[in-house]
């Protein structure tokens, strides 16, 4: 619906995008805007605040609405269309050495970690929702517990996923301890140690050392910032290569780039897979953190054939301290089932009654607005401080929701240089190293935006940016 | 202590079992005794309460105290020492034909499994430490998870651990979700598909079926029902076997045969394993359920190297909805820390705390010794019952704690007939094909004591007896 505020809104984001209004200047007062326009003082206010909420304006008290300084930063590079060869997994080792540093030292900024702070979640309604089952069902912890998950909360999770076009009986949920088992049980169902999986580069390291805990070797396929993995290279791939079991993808909020799949290149990405006869694993742990309250169609929407597996978490989106997943196997349903069973048997139930109660409840999509409201307004002034402070030559995509920036620096950059000076200095960042096996990205960071922007926060990014600053010019060569 | 009451309770045991004391007869009344022995009403009182509780009178209200009937019946067969092949395992196909035979049917009583009772364990208490945990802890459901397990419950198992003989700090101590999960974990850090695993057999399905998941063969070791696997086959095995990766026993209470191995039993087995290289993978399960306040001590408690690695859960003990396990690596820990972390991550913190709080209560081992005494009873009068009802030839043992009774029907019966003809009935059995990749124990059944003794119980007892005789005659030649 088209609201009277939102149409001048646009005419105003114009004059500030096309520069009209500079950076820093003063919009015009609530009064005059009525006068100037003949529109109400609730339209003047709502207008404004809509372009505050969008970040392009910011209110000082008692002065007005000034424009706000935007992130003028170009977008990161495309990736070039070049595979490796498959090769096994030795992310655990890279990654525990700067796991390992990381905890040697007083940590005063951690940009690292891909999580919220706890503030962001409804910990009081579900500490309520955890007592209210506990008194309802007092024989939890010393019943056996239910087979394949809470019946609850498996029809909770049936009828949210219907939101994202995929239709799943409840039966076939499978309630796991986190995304992390989901994809264990995926990869065991389809895989065996030795087998290739083709996976998203960058991807999260979490993935690749599940790979390499499962004794699978990675192909890492290039993957757009903008559209997700590219259909191309993985079609040349699956030529090159035929042994590849498995695609494992993060279509929505990629981990790290924060790219959203496309819908043509969702249908084109199920299409070959179920041509190449490949299952394709889909991770959706981020979905409900983008910033659209329509939610997007997931690849399991297209699944004809159960050639699609679905796996998904209450991690980042509602409670990280209950270790919820789930997963829909298709055609690897019983095997996987066998597998979960095998593992873990299944998981106790009073944390899945106390998160069905909740999200079944109006609070819970309450709580997703205002998660990606707080994300986007976090994100955005993280992008910004890093415009301000980082050296010129630094690129970064603001994603369309999610937790956290990939930032590419100047290439000559080291991220590993620039892990150890921050280290030095109390602040920790996710060297691009950890998002790959190759050394593709390592003049890539990831910074965490899961906390609420602060002074301390906007410090510590100009301390980050100063001694990049430094790395930078160590690098460069003095003119003689 | 010897109490005057314990004398004569001696005094008239012996009668009891000569059989002086005739099955059915009448104790001299509380007066006779009195007068006879020159005791008080008290004494007459204690000792007459002391054979009750042991099994050996029941008391019939206003007629006196009975002489009960006593199982006699013989013990189980020792097993031939002779070694199949190493095979892969295929369990899961033969235990889900009978899991999913028992769910097509209505069930009245269910003897199949190996649990208790929501009843036997402290629900109330259990539920009250929850609720104390998230009030203390309000942001648990919001916040990330303690890394490797809660601080506390870590204590607490260290602390406890001590009992055994076993000495570990907190640090060593790995949470999980059940002991299934620590049995993967530590079969994982040792071995790769295709390798063999030393088991006992019979042994429980579930470790057979974490053995077929992970693509690994099991060589099955004969094990006494008296003093637990067989040393001498063992080392047979080693030197006929030279890719024996690790051993996994259950030292007490073994399941399903409920043996419990003598000390120097687990002493030459700990050396044998360390002098061959071989990991030593403890399960510790039942080993609070054992008669005696007195714990023998582990495995690990003989263990130098780091060879052992030991695995325990909540699950029998005290709270089977916890889903509570742990374990610790020896020489593995770093990478079984690995694995946990790629599997599963780590767990929620809300069940930990609870359950450290009430296992730091005297209430904790006030609750296993009632459990204990509860068992005992249970497990007696269901071996009087089916002394009673079964066919002659038929043998069992009584173990000294659990929750389970293995039994041997005459040889040439078929658990899977009885299993069949149980259904039928309502009646669910586990039989011995489930607890081997042999058919060796194709005539045993297990029987669960898991529930309060009642009529009810008593009747199906009789009802399974009545079958099994059926299918016995069934087999008996006539006479021409």
């Amino acid at each position: 619906m088209d609201y009277l505020y939102q149409r001048w809104a646009a005419h105003y984001l114009s004059a500030i995008v096309s520069g009209t209004l500079k950076v820093g200047e003063r919009m015009p007062s609530l009064r005059e805007l009525m006068r100037l326009h003949g529109i109400s003082l609730s339209t003047a206010l709502q207008l404004c605040r809509q372009l505050e909420t969008d970040g392009y304006l910011e209110a000082k008290p008692r002065s007005g609405y000034f424009v706000r300084q935007r992130m003028r930063i170009k977008p990161v590079t495309e990736p070039r269309l070049e595979i490796d060869q498959a090769q096994y997994v030795g992310i655990h080792a890279r990654v525990s050495d700067f796991i390992a540093r990381g905890r040697q030292q007083a940590i005063q900024h951690n940009f690292s970690v891909a999580r919220c702070s706890p503030d962001l979640y409804p910990g009081e309604a579900l500490k309520n929702a955890a007592i209210r089952a506990i008194k309802q069902n007092p024989d939890l912890f010393v019943s056996a517990v239910p087979n394949k998950g809470h019946p609850a909360f498996r029809a909770v999770l049936a009828k949210r996923a219907m939101r994202m076009g995929v239709l799943m009986s409840p039966d076939e949920v499978l309630i796991t301890h986190g995304c992390i088992e989901a994809l264990n049980l995926a990869l065991r169902a389809v895989a065996q140690p030795g087998d290739t999986i083709a996976v998203e580069s960058p991807t999260f390291y979490g993935l690749l050392q599940v790979l390499e805990s499962l004794g699978l070797r990675a192909i890492e396929i290039p993957t757009s910032p903008q559209t997700g993995i590219s259909i191309e290279a993985l079609e040349l791939a699956c030529q090159t290569y035929n042994n590849i079991k498995a695609v494992v993808v993060v279509p929505h909020l990629q981990n790290p780039l924060g790219s959203i799949m496309p819908e043509a290149h969702k249908d084109r990405l199920v299409a070959l897979c179920e041509a190449q006869a490949i299952p394709l694993i889909e991770d959706d742990t981020y979905s409900e953190l983008i910033n659209d309250d329509i939610p997007l169609r997931a690849l399991k929407a297209r699944d004809q054939t159960g050639n699609v597996i679905y796996c998904a978490s209450l991690h980042k989106i509602l409670a990280p301290g209950m270790r919820l997943g789930w997963m829909s196997g298709g055609r690897w349903q019983a095997r996987i089932e066998m597998l979960k069973y095998a593992q873990t048997r299944d998981n106790e139930a009073w944390s899945q009654i106390a998160a069905a109660e909740y999200m079944g409840s109006s609070a819970y999509d309450r709580h997703l607005r205002k998660l990606r409201s707080t994300l986007k307004t976090q994100r955005e002034r993280t992008a910004e401080a890093i415009a301000r402070y980082f050296p010129v030559g630094t690129r970064l995509n603001v994603p369309d929701g999610g937790l956290a920036l990939w930032v590419e620096l100047p290439e000559q950059l080291s991220s590993r240089r620039v892990f150890d000076a921050a280290l030095r200095r109390g602040i920790l960042i996710a060297p691009g190293l950890m998002f790959s096996n190759s050394n593709r990205f390592e003049h890539f960071i990831r910074i965490n935006c899961g906390w609420p922007f602060s002074p301390d926060i906007d410090r510590a990014l100009q301390s980050l940016g100063h001694l990049i600053h430094e790395i930078s010019s160590l690098n460069t060569p003095h003119p003689a």
